[in-house]
């Protein structure tokens, strides 16, 4: 049986290119005891995956150069030498930019293909809903009546950070890029408002709509939108860095300049990865299933087809700002 | 009676110069009930004196442009009709940049003159040590054993925090500017190690004096130094932003391009103002007067002469970094 998959060819400097990648395909070899093999249905695309093809110590182990590129991924276990997971079942776990992939399933955990749309468990309930809840909660603690900023505000972490600071009783204000972005991120995700911050003026726009100031701001982006809502926090102020995904591809990184503001508001800017909250899953999970039962959490994701060979393009999506919620790329039927 | 005293002439952009300042005489008026005046003998100086002079919303309001320029200092009460205050008793409070100064006495505390030299009140005793002392252990919260690193070490505030870090257990490790300076953090102050930023590769030399990484950072000057610090943070670290003296004067200020450290090391970056512990004062004067007594605590100062007129002069002192310890200004005798 063969198995096409997509290997890191070149660590890019900026922007991943066709360079970046190489196409390839392997017969898959024979198990060995413990091991599974999943076909893999769905991966998930996420940001981070940029900062992997860098060399260089961080959270994780990078990428190597000749290795399949990781990904996170839900699949349906199709052999298996391991008892806890029978031909059949659905797992999650890292499976790489790949259509099978063997794991020693220590990563693996079932998901219920029939309770809800596969990609759900690698976006609300996965790593992008749960590096959203501890984010917001344990980093960001949002008060009752508290003001709430969140950029990215459409995509896989923002969204989930957003309503679950609505649930937390905060006014919510999202900043996303386009008009149709800001629609949605009000009247599907139900933030108090959203910001277009391609419209001009973002420094006017989000003193309009926080004249209360910010308690807390959740950071997915970077860069300028740093630097303006930095501006305008109010005394002990929050801010959660998740991400900075205007930053990923910069050769020449951009440091928040008005980084003395938290000197003046005696405010915190904390760092998190939510691998640390790995003992807390799954009571973080079935919270997040009871709101989404209940309605308050809206299961959002952007579903593209093509196979392990699209990647490279629905990857520059993410970059370009071009999902609307967690962006998961179809491998097969 | 005449006062001599230097006023805000124009707010400066970037270094203040002979523009900034203007030299005036008034005569002193007559006191009002509650009223004191003090015969000004000290004044702190202070990086911070570089904030108050913009205009602006801050953690204190502006020096508004013909005012007294904002100074802490200490001096004999010479005339009183304030109970608390009696004519003969030392205090410390805001007295601006002038010899003789009216206070409602709302800021003032009684110092004792013949326990310690009256410089002491300002340093150690004064703003620079409580913000060292609330910083380092609130903000930083080093843990026995961990590494702690401080910039402007030789500083006011630097010196202070260091000791308290080696008196918690800590290994300690300065970042001054010189040879001498380095010398005197190591022999007088009891660091671990300094390390000369002027002479190199701070990177490498800070490398090598920190091997485990650093732990908790004390952040007195912003710039290239933060960003070196930066790279070389453990996880879960502790960055107490305290001030930014190499930024003061930037009309085009710097952020920290490395801040993406704090998410791949889940570390946190938090401003302090020392104002925000007021209650709790005593009890940090206290514990640092046993900690002098006890030999623990070096009561380092600068004295400059020159009185009033000597002030724009002095206070570049501290930008060009020609202090060693606590900077003060006698005014008179």
């Amino acid at each position: 049986m063969l198995n096409h998959r997509i290997l890191l060819n070149q660590r890019p400097v900026g922007e991943p290119n066709a360079e970046s990648w190489k196409a390839d395909q392997e017969e898959v070899r024979e198990l060995a005891d413990g091991e599974v093999l999943i076909k893999v249905l769905y991966i998930s695309i996420d940001p981070a995956m940029r900062g992997w093809m860098n060399a260089g110590k961080s959270y994780i182990k990078p990428v190597e150069v000749g290795d399949v590129m990781r990904a996170l991924g839900v699949g349906e276990v199709v052999a298996s030498k391991n008892d806890r997971f029978e031909v059949g079942c659905h797992v999650s776990g890292s499976v790489g930019v790949q259509e099978f992939a063997i794991s020693d399933a220590s990563d693996l955990v079932k998901v219920d293909a029939k309770a809800l749309p596969l990609p759900v468990y690698m976006g609300t309930l996965g790593m992008s809903g749960l590096t959203a809840y501890f984010g917001i909660l344990d980093t960001g603690m949002p008060q009752e009546g508290e003001t709430v900023v969140v950029s990215g505000a459409a995509g896989a972490v923002g969204s989930v950070v957003g309503q679950i600071a609505k649930i937390k009783g905060c006014k919510v204000v999202g900043i996303a890029g386009g008009e149709d972005k800001c629609k949605y991120v009000v009247e599907e995700l139900g933030f108090d408002a959203c910001v277009d911050y391609k419209s001009g003026n973002l420094r006017k726009l989000l003193r309009t709509e926080c004249p209360e100031g910010i308690d807390v701001y959740f950071d997915n982006v970077g860069g300028d939108i740093l630097d303006t809502v930095l501006g305008q926090i109010n005394k002990k102020a929050r801010i959660v860095i998740c991400g900075a995904i205007s930053q990923y591809n910069a050769t020449e990184p951009q440091g928040p300049k008005n980084y003395l503001s938290l000197l003046v508001n005696r405010a915190r800017m904390e760092g998190i990865v939510v691998f640390d909250n790995y003992k807390k899953y799954p009571e973080a999970i079935a919270q997040m299933i009871e709101w989404i039962k209940a309605g308050k959490l809206n299961i959002n994701f952007q579903e593209e087809e093509g196979g392990v060979a699209a990647f490279p393009e629905v990857l520059m999506k993410l970059f370009k700002g071009e999902n609307t919620g967690k962006l998961v790329l179809k491998i097969q039927a």
